[in-house]
């Protein structure tokens, strides 16, 4: 499935993100591209859009983030789940995982790492902090282009509870007029 | 609704934490016990079991938690969802959030910070590392006891997507045969 997809207002990304979804995570380094799945992220701040998050350094990934010093946070929604724990369970030292998972590369706008196409948003980040790198291989990103639909509805995302189990996101429930307008 | 919880093992709280779940964070700073609403959030590490979290200062548990070094991290479902918009709609400059709430605070076992009754899980923690704090707002917490119930069942939680909705956790799924074990 593929989407049709606008820039999307970089304060307003934590609609995708402060759900906890798992994401994909696409990297390109010396020509090569990678993805990798991952599940411990957090927003840190609306402007700039920042996302805390760590990577495992055995992953392929975390070079080629680290010295590349961008990469692509991708919203997968349900209907990707096998590509999900396809690129979970592989190595981008030994497959080419755009083209196992039958995934698609999109040049993205400012940033060399790609979009995944089939994926319901795309955010590109720069690594924006790495002072907690050694310590605890956690990446400070800043978000500096975001792709997604305009329309109002909400993806239906994949939240990884270990174990190989997943939860589906559910139905929304508006609280909005409960809410002092300040803490929306 | 209050649950029969037992110890659970600090290794196993990503079930818990890893989906993105809206947290109330509790803390206890000279003899006034509080509660805040939080959902910007993440694990950090299974052993020792890391929690990063956004706080922002304004709030009045961040100094609290920040003096007292100590917070209890809670995890409410959807039936608490008034509370948890009314909690995250008040101060604990201005009011007893437990008593106007009409929550429960329980002695923890380990810290000085009180548990919510009501909450599915309660995550004992203590502040790891400020290194964070000051540039960030981000507090990195360890968690030194965990409670939760024994069954095998999942909670349904609330994720905030901004704007005064929330998407209730929905349906679980398996992948488990498809896992590498190590990546389980």
């Amino acid at each position: 499935m593929k989407y049709t997809k606008r820039t999307f207002p970089l304060d307003e990304i934590r609609r995708f993100v402060e759900p906890g979804p798992i994401v994909l995570v696409s990297s390109a380094w010396k020509r090569q591209i990678n993805i990798m799945t991952m599940g411990w992220h957090t927003m840190m701040s609306f402007s700039p859009a920042l996302i805390g998050c760590y990577i495992w350094p055995e992953n392929h990934s975390f070079e080629m983030i680290r010295k590349s010093k961008e990469c692509v946070i991708n919203i997968p929604t349900v209907e990707l789940a096998d590509e999900v724990v396809g690129v979970g369970n592989t190595s981008g030292g030994d497959i080419d995982k755009f083209a196992t998972f039958g995934l698609t590369a999109v040049p993205a706008a400012k940033i060399g790492a790609p979009l995944i196409a089939e994926c319901y948003a795309n955010l590109e980040c720069r690594v924006a902090d790495t002072r907690l790198l050694k310590r605890y291989s956690f990446f400070i990103l800043e978000v500096v282009k975001a792709h997604a639909p305009a329309a109002s509805t909400y993806p239906r995302t994949l939240h990884y509870r270990g174990g190989g189990v997943f939860m589906v996101s559910g139905k929304s429930v508006s609280f909005r007029k409960k809410f002092k307008p300040q803490n929306l």
